[in-house]
């Protein structure tokens, strides 16, 4: 900063004394110190949880205007908090990831914020506690420990609404439409990564689809806990400060404005105390990330080659692939996906071990788990989309290769089972293997079937379902 | 073994040849040979898993006599899965968890046992292929593949039934009943291991049944996905060699056998290939664990002491503390409740890793994913049950003891920002500290407000909610 | 137990008064009444641990001799401590992993069944306290916390020696000589999954055994800190009641009982309210699971197939594979493999959650930290055992597949590159992959490079480095 | 972006054909595609990484001048690839960590922002391929393969020297400046949270400086390992178009250019299809969460109150802890590090999965795992030094506080039990605790000793070793 910016100050205060802020901040003298106090990484507190705490601003204004609140500052309030809510003035909040435990810091950073834009709207002047107080107005009725936790499950819910259902649907869609696609093509089944009996890639990409789809039902089983807000407990779950039916008005109106159905937690104390419920969440997305990791991770064996692997698939070639090898082309979507799945799994035990150290009347690890679920969401939202997009949209099958893997097979030995017995069948697929020669040649040679009645049975196309 | 006991064999055979196996065991050649081939650890697989390959073998054969297999040997059959079911051969299973990823050992094992069982009460010679083939007959109509995943969720689905969630409702009660007993007693409340505003001890015993009642919806979450079979799929999911109708009546006859309501998964290659809903089971096991190590640790810190801890609660006194200081006890059923919840994240990192390496149309870390579930399950009941038994049914209040930090606490001063605004009751609270006097006296010498109207607003008993 | 049975018993005392133990067992009343106190689980203290306890006791009543404990019992209690260190007296250690999480219970186990076993010696009389005290003699100048601790140490510094490097040893020596043995076949690399240039089987196998190798000298790096033991330390690590020079000399002797050089820890406050170690061991563990999972990973892609895999390798058939498909075999030692990384991976979040929650002077996480370690230890043991010689010692290359795969690879383009440059080559790559024909034909379509040029320069066996 | 904007744009092109880059930017046409296939997430690749590539690409352009490099383009790269290194074009690496596994697009992205900075170095025209080309000439005698995990050791060996190892070191020395500082402090022992023998207050804070040194020792630990370079194997670890000597001198240069030991991995095949180097450090890393964990957790224990908790330390206000309650100042910077721990913890996970699934010679999760262990670092480091300044360096022993609590401790007792023994000494402490009585007195009522002799052995500055 050059020195006349220095120059360019104000002066905020709180309890701990007077501190300059920069003259063209919103935000006052507890955001200042926190960014004094934590020098930590650069990983901000994430743009959907600022926007939810624009939401609990806007909504308890609306709620603290009907119990007596000034009304040209209750509406002053409420349309900074929108102005916060819709995004405009992310760059106001600069506080990272690693603060205070319960959030404090961004909570006040938000009552700042939005007392500074109040001011200036009443005032024309920036900033400041008067006539729009941070704690006093903008803040009353509300802690930080039930205010942070309630953005925490509006911008969890808001996340999963706009974001990830919309994402895997999407993919699920894609992956249903391939399986109809691939409905009649034949193939061979892999288990334990050696040959099996026939399926069809369609009912592969089948088994892919309903991954996602129980996903999804994964998800929005968590739903009835991510919609309960915590907001009425104020500083320990009693709601001590807060007005009667505070509780209640609030979880309406922020349902009002966000579409969701959010409703006020049956117990404040387990909804300051713990984050349980976003344990839970994180739990759900793990699951996503397990689901994702094994598609990804078949598609790319599948589609392994090009003249090397098993080379049943071919993905969608979206850039060069190598700086060395010409022409080569990798599955980097499915890079991606299966690097997303990775974070997933570690931004899991990161939440785990966050929920799992709660003290008392509050569990202090409310930033870093709202960072964690809330990338987790993004990640598996985004790189759904993009690999649905990029790859599965784009994948073809290469039936001549297909074909030919499958007719080689010596597990369609398995159709003969229910005629000849298991133990004679076994007999004919470990002379074919040992001998090299076709599964008709050898029960033929051992005499355990006809010609005409192999044919009958041994059927790929019959030993589908 | 000795050396007249060596002799003491009998010859089985499969498809890699004769082999000897001790003359008193049901099991045949495969399993032998798992026995020789695996010499890893000591883990066998899980009791209740074998009951569950008992209850498959058990509905298999009811399924598989309508179909066509001879009534004598289905019968046999039938009466020999129910031994095995009811644990009267469990020691007839010594084969350990690191074996085949598919669990074929250990259906193999089953097989053999049944089959074995099956032929000495038809014959009165045990063990052999004849008249009950183990493959041919026990096996009918199924493949390890879907056999071990349905033993999987079977296993489960009775362990949560029977044994997980009455135990959580046995906790879940012991701590409302406690809530109940200490609604009256008011204490300082907690936040950031801080002095904060009062609660109830029965709100923190409220909050903690909450938790646990939570918990038990979550794993209730799961079961529509846990109570899904996988039998019928076969080898890969199509189904071969199974009667048609198979995989539904077969799940009648588990819902029938077990009193649960089991019923065909929709999707068998998702059945087969993921085991994503013992992923989120686990999931919902580690919310427990989650949950049950804050309580514990919350009990044992609120129970320190005798004299230089917090001392507000007395635990029971179970067994001496100490090998070296006389007299010290010590809350044990805390630390073995929060060992067992590290346990349960670890699990659950067990079963996700596995889970996430499925390859094409099969899973192949089955076993290791029910070893590490089903200890969860068994590990969180048992000690829920101990823990309520032994710690939580004994619980008293040292009144004494919370009045007495009730009283002295600075945070009582948050009653008062309503009235004066919290600039002002900061002074208050910071000059009390600062000088360790009351806040009453601190309030009163900065005359912010009249000893009248300071003890008619600063009452702990009013700011409980 | 039948009625007769119950009535065999003798009675012990504790502080907390008189309980009946079975007659013919030599533990007392602490250990009897965890018994009653800890039904959790089957889970029981890992034998390691237990001949651990036994060397402690051994070396402690060595060192006490020295220092004024009465010969006859020091010796007695030295006999009684020796048989435990051998393992005479397993079955007499029955207590669970889930008590006390400063494993005080079994420290406590092991002084009553040595001060029991020492009194029969001493007096024909099993149990007891007298002559020989479990507290007074036994436990003589240790606390649990100094005890338990240490006792980890030597049973995972015993297990390492013993067990887990000679394991490892016998890996990597049979993966460098199949490096070796498979020096000169050339064969296709594979990045991404897709095809690369060159590399021979030999390069492959011994980046394997440099990966175990590194493995090793990893476990090695933290043996400097597992050697450390903490007995000296007593009950906080001041080392109260303990006699002067007692902690040197202990260490001293455990070094000569093992062979291995054990020393005393620098810091026993550190060393009693911390396992920073074993979870720095067990992060050891887990980059062997990591490189073990990788490894065993690539051999059941290398050798999928028979017919539609990539068929590079042939695994070792060790028994049938399949319960319906007959003539399957299945690489099932890569599977038990797999399956022990996911454990040890899981059982290191455990100890890492364990490690992270000590409180004050001590980390009462102690006994699930040992027993997830030494499983660790176990499992990878016993598995790299059973794979090398069930699996890799038994491969054979597929040598015609191996030359077919790479003969028609199109990324021997790359050997191009520095004659032509990387954007001429890409355009040889891409039109001979777009037109099913070998690069040598797209080359000289496209006129890069004469025939000759081209075969001297695209060689496999020059670009292997 | 305006329309305007818009039309400022350059025709970059690669083997996919034309695409419109930004007039301003310096990269090429394989950045500009990656921007466009992976919108996921924001998080960019490190900056440390960057700069790492930078240090890559200058140092390989030393040792390609001796080998024939046109010294006038290997100039002019060497110029721009120090720029990189030393941050002056951060802004023109836009990529994102989920994009190819093997960080292709990040070294492209490299590539051609040198070889654009380069040719407008040497003709004025920014971009392009000519006469720098960014595959032909910056990457030349490189892989990504091997040129992106040579980064991600630098970085990480880089991050190690200059933030981590410095941080921790002003972390040990504050902790041994306050163990010195309190040693004279005799204050309570607690073990299992409850009273035990007393040890002085620089113990403490003793044990806490161990565990760091012992975590940079850990670290350092690693560097044999981490000093490693993959570089020189290129494409798949045979080093194909690499010059002779390549690998060797180019880690000459490294370690010239860092003043950091880094030489040539031993092992190429390792190197690349591995990161066994980065999960083992990952595992370093992880102890030090959870030694800083319990550093943390211990303290704010110990500064729990101000007046309803232990009481013994003050830890320093640095801002006000509540936007509710007034006066109210929590232990921020413990828990801004205990939730660094936690994250470090889950990143370990995302390493680890990451680590274990490399497929043959190549593993894919490289720019998730570097970003992971990268942030570990990062974070650990900062969250040291602000914790070192604004916590452990401002605490006070509230001496009174310590004093009251060690005087009334029954745990003295233990002092006797060499004298009278465990069990006399267990009874005059029940009796003490049961009746709330001194122990003395206890002592005397039972008569098992005299006050003389009690008051000569119980005395807490005896009992501290």
């Amino acid at each position: 900063m050059s020195e006349s910016a220095v120059s360019e100050t104000r002066t905020e205060s709180d309890s701990f004394g007077p501190i300059e802020v920069r003259a063209d901040a919103y935000w006052g003298a507890q955001t200042q110190r926190s960014i004094g106090n934590f020098p930590i990484g650069n990983e901000t507190m994430p743009v959907p949880l600022i926007h939810a705490l624009g939401i609990v601003k806007h909504a308890a204004a609306i709620v603290n205007e009907r119990s007596g609140l000034d009304e040209r500052l209750a509406r002053a309030i409420q349309n900074a908090a929108e102005q916060v809510a819709n995004g405009e003035y992310d760059d106001q909040f600069p506080l990272v990831v690693w603060q205070t435990g319960s959030g404090t810091q961004s909570n006040m950073n938000t009552n700042e914020v939005i007392a500074g834009r109040a001011n200036e709207l009443l005032t024309g002047t920036r900033g400041g506690k008067d006539p729009v107080h941070p704690n006093d107005h903008v803040n009353r009725g509300q802690s930080s420990n039930d205010t942070f936790p309630t953005a925490m499950h509006i911008a969890a819910g808001r996340e999963i609404a706009s974001l990830l259902v919309p994402a895997l649907e999407h993919l699920r869609g894609a992956l249903e439409a391939k399986s109809e696609e691939f409905a009649s093509i034949v193939k061979i089944g892999r288990t334990h990564m050696q040959d099996a009996t026939p399926v069809t890639l369609g009912q592969e990409f089948g088994g892919y689809a309903r991954m996602i789809e129980d996903g999804i039902a994964r998800i929005e089983a968590t739903l009835p806990r991510v919609y309960r807000l915590a907001q009425g407990g104020t500083a320990v779950g009693t709601g001590l400060n807060s007005a009667p039916g505070f509780a209640e008005d609030f979880a309406a109106e922020v349902a009002r404005l966000t579409g969701l159905p959010f409703e006020t937690a049956p117990n404040k104390f387990e909804a300051l105390a713990t984050h349980d419920t976003m344990v839970e969440l994180s739990g759900a997305l793990n699951v996503l990330a397990v689901s994702l990791n094994k598609i990804a991770n078949d598609l790319r064996l599948l589609g392994s080659g090009p003249r090397s692997g098993l080379g049943e698939l071919q993905l969608p070639e979206n850039e060069p692939g190598s700086s060395i090898m010409p022409g080569k082309v990798n599955p980097t979507q499915c890079e991606a996906l299966t690097m997303v799945a990775a974070q997933v799994m570690g931004n899991h035990i990161t939440v785990t071990v966050g929920g799992a150290q709660g003290h008392m009347e509050l569990n202090v690890f409310k930033p870093v788990i709202a960072y964690n679920v809330l990338q987790s969401i993004r990640l598996i939202a985004d790189a759904s989309v993009s690999f649905t997009d990029r790859c599965v949209d784009g994948i073809t099958p290469n039936e001549t290769r297909i074909a030919e893997l499958l007719e080689r097979s010596l597990m369609l030995v398995t159709a003969l089972v229910p005629e000849i017995g298991y133990d004679k069948a076994t007999e004919i697929a470990k002379k074919a293997h040992k001998e090299g020669t076709t599964l008709v040649e050898s029960a033929l040679t051992l005499g355990y079937v006809t010609e005409e009645r192999f044919r009958e049975i041994v059927r790929p196309e019959n030993m589908i379902g």
